[in-house]
C-alpha cells in the first residue's frame, strides 16, 4: 500500500490527512491548533494598530511536528508506506524571509518588529497601499489589471509588501525573500523555494510567468522595484515535485527522507481535484465563513468582477477563474452573536440543538417569501461581482411580526442570490458553468444547501470528503510522487463527489426567481453608480470615530 | 377648594386623576386594569379571525366604579369638593348600542356575537372595507377626502361599521346607535348622547357638522345609508357640558349627583391643554408605542399626508391638525424582544438596568454617525406623510462590526427623522410649527429626547405632568364645571409644560442634517412611486401564508 499526507493550513489550526493513493481512502487525520492563533491585538507588549493580523511560523512547524505523526498513528500505517506530502495554505499569507527560508521574525533582534512577521490573509491594514496599487495600474493602463476584475485586494502579496516598504524599510531591506506561506512551508519540507503557480498568479500578479514591469513598482513608490528580486524563485506547476523531504524534516515529521514534496497550493484551489472538478464547466464553491468560487475554462475571457484568472491556476492547461463572496458563514455567525434574542438561545439549549439549528428549523417552517424580507449579503463588503469592500448589509421588509429566524433565512437567501449573481457573471462573460459543486463547513446545513439549489435553479453536487482541502493536497502529493500521471487522473481515483445531492424544487425555484429579481434591483441600486450611500455611511463612520 | 376628575381610558387600563381646578395640582390618582383586556384571540369559546381586537364595556364601567373612588381616597378630598368629571378615550373605538346606551353585547342573546362588541382602535380586520371607503370616495370626488390626507383608516368608525353591516347584518340592524366609546362613557355618566367634535371629526368623517352624502354610503354598499340615523346625536364642543352626573352614576362613583360631565375627547387631542398648547404654532407629540402629532392653525390648508383636519378638533375656533407615526416605541420594544442577544440581556440584568437603558447607554457612547447606519422607521407602516400601511422597515449599513446598540440607536434616529419629515410637511403646507412639545412614555429616555432635539434642530418642551391625557380630561371637566371660562384659560391655570427642556447641540444638528438627507432619499425611493418593493414583499408574504 502507498499513502500520501495532505496538510491543510487554516486560519486557526492545521490538519494532516493520511490518504491511500490507490482510491483516496482517508485512513487517519489529526489537527493541531496554533498556539499563537491570529495575532491581531498585541505582539508581546506592543499593541497592534486596527486591521492587523499576523501569524507565527513556529505554529506552522508545530503542525508538521505533531499533527503529521498523529495522523499517521491514527491511520495505523507504517511511515515507510508514505510516498509523498502536499500542503495547501490560506492565501495570501506572505512573510519576509532570508534566502535560506528563515523567517525574518525568527532572526535575532527581529522578534519584536511587527513587520517581520507573516501577514495573515485577513490583515487589512494595507488598504491605502492597495488603493495605490490599483490607481497606479489604472493610470498606466496595465493590462494585467483586467485579469483581477479591475482591482487588486489589500489582502494580497503586493499591497502587504508595499506596506512593509513604507512602514519598516529596514525590515523590507533585510528580507531577502517575500514569500507566500504555501511556498515557505514547501521550502522548509523540501529545501528549495518554488513558487506555486496558483498563489503566484492569484495573489502575486504573476501572469504567464511574468511580474508587472519594474517601472510600475517604482511608480507605486520610488525604490519599490527592489521587491522584484525578493520575489524570485522558479515557478512550480501544480502537482509537480518541489523537492524531496530533507533529513531534518524527516526527523521532525517521522516521514521517510527523500519522499516527494508537492508544489504548494491555495486552500480553495486545491479543493478542485478533491471533488473531481479538474475539468471545465464545474464551478466549485468552498463555502465557509466566506465563499470562494473556482472554475476552469478553455479560453481566457473577461468576467465582470472576478477575483482573478490564471493560466493553470487550478489545473495545468486550463484557465482557472476565481470569484468570491466576502461574507457567508460569518454573516450568520455575526447574526447569531448579535441579533438573536435570549429566548431563542434558551429554547435551543432546552432542545439540545445549536442556535443555528433552531433558527434553521424555525426559519424554514414556512414557504418561500412568507417572511416578507429581502436582504443584501454585503456585511463584509462585496468581493464579486462588485469588487467593493466599502459596501455593507441591508435588510428590507421588517415589520413588528418579523422574528429572528425570518432575518436569518433572509440572510441565507441573500448569500444564495449572491452566488447566483456570480454564476450568471461567469456565464455572461463566456465561462460555461454546468455544475455547481459545494465543499466546506456550510454543507452541514441541509436547508441552506437546498436553498442554494432552489435559488440557483441547478442541482448541487457535494464534496465526498469532509476534509476536501487536505484531500486535495494529498492528491497533489500523489501526483508529485508518481502514483498518478496527472492531477485529473489522480482526482478520478482519489477525489469524491456526490452528484445531485440537492435537486431544485420547481415550486421553490419559481418563488425565488421573483425575489432574486428584487435582490438584483437592490444590488444595482445600492452597489453601482456614483456617490453610493453605503460608501457615505462608512466614510461618516470613520470620520466620527477618528 | 374645588377639584375635578379626569379619566383616561387606555388600551389595557383606565386611570382616574383628581386635580385642583385653581392650579392643576394633581392630588391623587388610581388605575384599574381591564379584566378582559384586549379580546383578540377568542370570545368565550369562539376563536376570532386574525386582526380582530374587541373590548368589553363592563371593563370601562369598572374603572368608574373602582379607580374614581380610589383616586379620591388617594387625594384625600371629600367628594363634595368635586365639581366635574371629564373623560378621554382611545379612538376610534366604536360600539353598537341601543338608543338608551345599552351596548348590544350586553343585550340578552348577543353576548356570543363578536360584532356586538366594541371594536378597539387596533381592530384591523376592516381593511377591505376601508379600501372601499377610500376608492368610492375618490371615484365620487368626495371633497372631504382631502381633509384626511386622501385616506380613511381601517381603524376608524365607518370602515368598522361597514364591516358589521356586511358580516352580521342582524347586529347592524339591531343596533340603534353606532357610537364612539368616548361618547358612550359620557352618555353613561350624564344620561345624554353627545358627539364630541374631536372623535366625530377625526374618526367619523364629520366635517363642519355634516356627514358625507347618503348616496355615498349607499355607494359603499346598497342599504348602508341606514347607518346615518345610528350616528345621530348633537355635536358637543370640547369643554362643553354634555350632561350632569346621574344618580345611578353618583352611586357608582361616589361623586356628587348633578356635577358637570364634559364632552368626551380623544386621548391624544386632550393632551393639548395639559401642555398649554391650545394656541397655534405648538406641535404636540404624544410619544408612546406610536406617536400622534397635533397642532392648531388659523387657516385650513392641505397638508401632505396628514391624518385629518377638523374645525375645533383640538381648540374651539381653530383648525386642529393631526398626523402620526404608526410605530415608535413599539419598534423599540419589538427590537428588544427579537433582536437583542442574550449577552446584552445578561449584562443589563447584572447591572440592574433595563435592556432599553443599556442599549441607550451603549448606543450613545459614540458620536453621531459612528454606527454607520441609516434606517426607515416603517415597521408598523407609515401613517404620515406617506399614508401607507403596506410599507415596512429597512436598515442599511450593517457590517460584521455592527452591534445591537448600533441598530437600536439607528431605529431611534429613524423615528426622529420621521417626526422631522412631518414637521416639514406641516410647514410646507402652511401650518406654522414654532414649538415642539412632547408628552408620553418615551419622555423617560432622555437620550432619545435629545436626539429628537438634535434631529429636529429645535428645542423640545416637555409635559409637566406624567398623566397628561388624564390632566387634559380634568381641564375639560373644569371648563364644563365653569371653574374656568374656556379651555385656553383653564390650560394656562392647570396645564404644565417645561420649556426648552432639550436644546439642540449645534454639532449634532449638523451631523444629523447629513444623515437626514440620506433618510429622505431612502424615504422617497422606497415610499413613493409605482410597484413598490415593500408592497411586493407584503403581497408575497400574504400569498405564501395563504
Amino acid at each position: 500500500m502507498s499513502v500520501v499526507v495532505g496538510v491543510d493550513f487554516g486560519t486557526l489550526s492545521g490538519r494532516a490527512l493520511v490518504v491511500r493513493t490507490a482510491d483516496g481512502a482517508e485512513l487517519g487525520t489529526a489537527v493541531h491548533d496554533y498556539a499563537h492563533g491570529v495575532i491581531d491585538e498585541a505582539l508581546g507588549e506592543r499593541r497592534l494598530p486596527p486591521e492587523w493580523a499576523l501569524q507565527h511560523p513556529a505554529d506552522w512547524l508545530a503542525v508538521l511536528r505533531t499533527a503529521v505523526p498523529a495522523a499517521l498513528a491514527d491511520a495505523g500505517v507504517e511511515s515507510h508506506e508514505v510516498v509523498g506530502i502536499g500542503c495547501d495554505f490560506t492565501a495570501s499569507t506572505p512573510l519576509p524571509a532570508l534566502a535560506d527560508g528563515t523567517p525574518l521574525c525568527l532572526v535575532d533582534g527581529w522578534q519584536d518588529r511587527p513587520h517581520a512577521y507573516p501577514k495573515l490573509w485577513k490583515h487589512h491594514a494595507a488598504q491605502a497601499q492597495a488603493d495605490r496599487v490599483n490607481a497606479v495600474a489604472a493610470e498606466r493602463g496595465e493590462t494585467w489589471l483586467a485579469r483581477y476584475g479591475g482591482a487588486i485586494s489589500s489582502e494580497w502579496q503586493i499591497a502587504k509588501a508595499l506596506q512593509v516598504f513604507e512602514e519598516d524599510r529596514e525590515a523590507f531591506d533585510t528580507a531577502e525573500r517575500w514569500v507566500e506561506a504555501s511556498d515557505w512551508i514547501v521550502q522548509q519540507l523540501g529545501g528549495a523555494l518554488v513558487r506555486g503557480v496558483s498563489a503566484a498568479g492569484y495573489k502575486g500578479m504573476v501572469q504567464e510567468g511574468a511580474l508587472p514591469d519594474p517601472a510600475y513598482f517604482d511608480a507605486l513608490a520610488p525604490g519599490f522595484a527592489a521587491v522584484i528580486p525578493k520575489l524570485e524563485g522558479p515557478a512550480g506547476e501544480l502537482g509537480a515535485v518541489a523537492g524531496t523531504l530533507t533529513a531534518e524534516m524527516a526527523a521532525l515529521t517521522g516521514l521517510p527522507e527523500g519522499i516527494a514534496v508537492a508544489v504548494g497550493n491555495v486552500d480553495a484551489h486545491v479543493t478542485a481535484p478533491a471533488v473531481q472538478a479538474t475539468g471545465t464547466g464545474a464551478l466549485v464553491a468552498i463555502m465557509g465563513t466566506s465563499t470562494c468560487h473556482i472554475v476552469n475554462a478553455v479560453r481566457r475571457v473577461d468576467v465582470d468582477g472576478m477575483c482573478g484568472v490564471v493560466d493553470g491556476g487550478i489545473t495545468a492547461g486550463l484557465w482557472g477563474y476565481e470569484a468570491g463572496q466576502s461574507g457567508v458563514g460569518d454573516i450568520l455567525a455575526w447574526f447569531v452573536a448579535n441579533q438573536v434574542p435570549a429566548s431563542l438561545e434558551r429554547a435551543a439549549a432546552a432542545r439540545g440543538v445549536s442556535v443555528h439549528e433552531l433558527l434553521t428549523e424555525l426559519g424554514w417552517a414556512r414557504p418561500v417569501g412568507a417572511h416578507g424580507l429581502v436582504a443584501l449579503d454585503w456585511h463584509g463588503g462585496n468581493r464579486s461581482v462588485l469588487v467593493d469592500a466599502r459596501l455593507s448589509g441591508l435588510v428590507v421588509g421588517m415589520t413588528l411580526a418579523t422574528r429572528a429566524e425570518d432575518v436569518y433565512r433572509a440572510l441565507v437567501e441573500a448569500t444564495a442570490f449572491g452566488a447566483r449573481r456570480i454564476v450568471e457573471a461567469f456565464r455572461a462573460g463566456g465561462v460555461p458553468v454546468e455544475r455547481f459543486v459545494a465543499a466546506g463547513g456550510l454543507l452541514r446545513n441541509e436547508r441552506l444547501m437546498q436553498t442554494y439549489a432552489d435559488v440557483l435553479g441547478m442541482p448541487i453536487d457535494v464534496a465526498g470528503s469532509e476534509q476536501a482541502p487536505a484531500l486535495g493536497a494529498a492528491i497533489h502529493a500523489a501526483v508529485a510522487a508518481g502514483a498518478h500521471p496527472d492531477i485529473s487522473t489522480a482526482a478520478d481515483a482519489m477525489g469524491a463527489v456526490e452528484r445531485d445531492r440537492y435537486v431544485p424544487d420547481p415550486a421553490a425555484v419559481a418563488a425565488y426567481e421573483a425575489i432574486y429579481r428584487d435582490y438584483l434591483a437592490l444590488h444595482d441600486a445600492f452597489g453601482r453608480g456614483e456617490e453610493l450611500l453605503m460608501h457615505r455611511l462608512k466614510r461618516r463612520r470613520a470620520e466620527a470615530l477618528a
